[in-house]
């Protein structure tokens, strides 16, 4: 193997960083930060192009593979959750501890802050050129109530956008569903791809407390304080907090409903292998 | 392997049902609910949004990507039928008993029901306040046949599209396709897509006798009893036994027409076959 | 393994058809069929909803998944062709003998047409009651060309797009790509939707003999002769013939230019085997 | 194996180049020939059916799946760049040299401007009937940049689409993040998609210098010397040069961000590396 003297492979002898700690939290940052700098992009499109050069099928797919190659920058480092709500889920599982959660959130929303002010850079001559109203100026950045939503509503639909996605998530990590870890972040994406078609109409499914409230953060020095001004002041609130709620309590559903019974694995690994190898190449054309 | 001591692993260790009749139920029930509240809000978002911010492309990939994922939480227990025409067509395989089949439709009904339930909570806002005809209330929850249609074109119809899905399945998981267990789910899923691309003009494609009916019946007491009120009162039978018809025909259809005559699997595959045949998502229940 | 007194294997014990030429004519047959019946359910929900209930994404899509599933249906048999022009690259490939080939055009078209007739049933009701014209109803069945395309320009048309398609095909069954057996009818799905929306505005790229030809005869019998009658009775050659000429010569372009080249395979199967063993599950959360 | 009998196998022990600096010329050239045939013919339809026959998302999708089977084309030759700016980065990886970079560079450029033009042979009819504006003739082509860009806007965005390209590139290859071999080429059509949904609405996202520059050269010729005019004649450097800086800086930051500190695989996977190492789509030519 030469790979030794590979030039990333140099760099890396020379700035790997092994504090387990200091390296998750750089991860977790930029990989939020990449998110949203994607993401907020894609919401862009869809807004400065008066929804024609991206529909709504876009800001679908566009966040799910999003989220999918995201999370496989960050999945061998932190884990990628790039998310408070899943941070939380897995405070819960025994596997990250309260003092963590609480740092990972905070470079999450810095990560997510940065990230919207990236894409801000990608589209200023857009922004500042074609007529769009504050509002969707705002939605640029984050979430922003219709007016058919009452705040509970606000905070029942984020509870309920987050649980999907805690939920499905947890199907996919459960290693009793056998599902292949090559796949996972894919499947994330997958998973969010169909969050966005069925609870994407209330608020447009932030579902991440750090994906709404950094970006907010800079909406409300960018484009107005009104950032934070809907439902009298409260509203922010709903999608900041909510989701921590929904995540964990589907989370533990998924665990008591389903993971909880079941089947257990046995002598697993070798089937699979053997299984592996009687199922590769070889296309047979009848003669 | 530390697992042991992990929250979820306790959780476990307490609460898991080891008689597979109760936590089959269980996982047919729960799943129905979860493929519904997720399912009927992909519909309801393309309604109370008049097709705007989703268009029928995500009716199709949306509902795809539920069945997908709502059988992988499931097919390792129950096998992940959620709908009885599927159910059916294993008792037709010598897979599930009569009676097991009986007990599986009445909670794949009672879980989609309370699955459209909750999609209501989900929206109860906008349903509340968006303006649509009573017609697409009750579409909300289930099909309501346009006025081309005759009562024998809707039987028709529903017999169709649960062949087609049917039959693919039946494709899917014929262990010599060698397609891997892992994948089934996420292959379920496309082929609901597509089925959705070809027959879902007449009706939406309920294609599942649990997915119309429950949701209908919660529709009658929430919206209005014109839900059971189409072609004088009859509508809703076709929806209701048409698939159960259709899916029997149409996996025999594959046994006679494909499957009887796939080559053997020789020697070194016998592995394979074992393998496959302790995890298929749809197997591995019945007692 | 139980599997003797399956249901479905007694079945097989009985009926199973031994004679590899007819097992492949019924799989051809059968495939083609299927293919059409779906295909063409696609092309009539697109045309009966007025272009809404199924944009041109859903053809392009639809079409893909039901190429991919039907080709799961009969790889394992016949190969899967469901197509005269990739029947007449295995004859050039050595793979098909010309009398075979023959007899695998006849029934694929025949399946073609009888698949068709099925989307007939399906749709009846649609059918005699909405509005659509003569040619919208000739092309429920086949293509009918545009009035910016000459003859010619529909022979390259059908050339190039079945081109792209066997040369694509090349790419993914040649063993030195190393793609896994077990997706190859998945791609070639991806490979008919980014052929439909490179290569579909010209005619709906039937590129496929057997797909236009067969619904052709039944279009001329249900709808009208005119089905026959585009550019003076010249029109329907272009798809049944351009198609084979293309296809041969983008699968030998593709060895010619690509396989030819390719480097050699060596102790291939035991890294791969390694491989699976140590990139399966456990998913790592840093703690 | 019985292949050395196959016409194929006749074909490869007669032409098959051995020199791995011509083969991989001939894998480049003819890689991005196709991928520039399939690709512009995509946009062509897009326009010439004036955005109803492919709308954005087929653009995004289309181009997505065109890389994928492209690269899958080219990956075991040359590594399947098909771009220089990724050529460049494998430049500053130390796997291609500056000579072997200005060579890919040359025939990428080449080939691209080919298959745009086979792209006009295909919609020869359609472009000479259908009514398009000038700019929109050489948009078939190539970008032009919208109104509201300037040309440091229009260098920023090719930069920084091409660095999320790179980027998620890095990811996927990146041996420690484990995504199988031959999963990669689909990966890279799926991020390409991501980024049209994303960075898109300025440009149209080229990021790519060779499938700009090529086709323009050919849009001078055969449309109008506009094709160089936009920006007082200096628009169309942007996208020929911003590329290859965002490349190289984003593939960079991967690996100083997330790649340099990625846990390390022990022991039991160093045949991982190993295979990986020998069969990576982005590697093995450099001599």
């Amino acid at each position: 193997m030469a790979g030794r003297t590979e030039p990333t492979e140099i760099l890396r002898s020379k700035i790997r960083i092994r504090n387990p700690l200091l390296r998750n939290l750089l991860s977790e940052f930029l990989g939020t930060l990449l998110l949203l700098f994607v993401g907020t992009s894609i919401v862009a499109q869809f807004i400065l192009s008066h929804e024609k050069l991206n529909t709504w099928i876009q800001i679908n797919v566009g966040w799910g593979f999003a989220i999918a190659f995201c999370v496989y920058a960050t999945a061998k480092t932190s884990g990628g959750h790039l998310n408070p709500a899943i941070s939380l889920v897995m405070v819960t599982f025994g596997r990250l501890s309260i003092a963590h959660f609480f740092l990972y959130s905070i470079v999450q929303i810095l990560g997510a802050l940065l990230g919207s002010g990236l894409m801000y850079t990608l589209y200023y001559d857009a922004i500042h050129s074609i007529n769009i109203t504050q509002r969707e100026q705002i939605m640029l950045f984050c979430s922003y109530p219709p007016d058919h939503l009452s705040w509970t509503g606000a905070f029942v639909d984020q509870a309920i956008g987050t649980g999907f996605l805690a939920f499905f998530v947890c199907v996919v990590i459960d290693k009793r569903n056998k599902i292949p870890d090559v796949v996972h972040p894919l499947f994330f994406g997958f998973i969010l791809m169909m969050i966005g078609m069925a609870a994407g109409f209330n608020l447009g499914y932030p579902i991440n407390p750090a994906r709404d409230l950094g970006p907010r953060i800079l909406a409300s020095i960018l484009v107005s304080k009104e950032a934070f001004g809907a439902m009298n002041g409260l509203y922010w609130i709903a999608p900041a907090v909510a989701p921590l709620f929904g995540a964990v309590f589907a989370a533990w559903f998924y665990h008591i409903g389903f993971g909880a019974h079941l089947p257990e694995i046995e002598g697993e690994r070798r089937d699979l292998i053997a299984k592996e190898e009687s199922a590769l190449p070889l296309k047979q054309f009848e003669q």
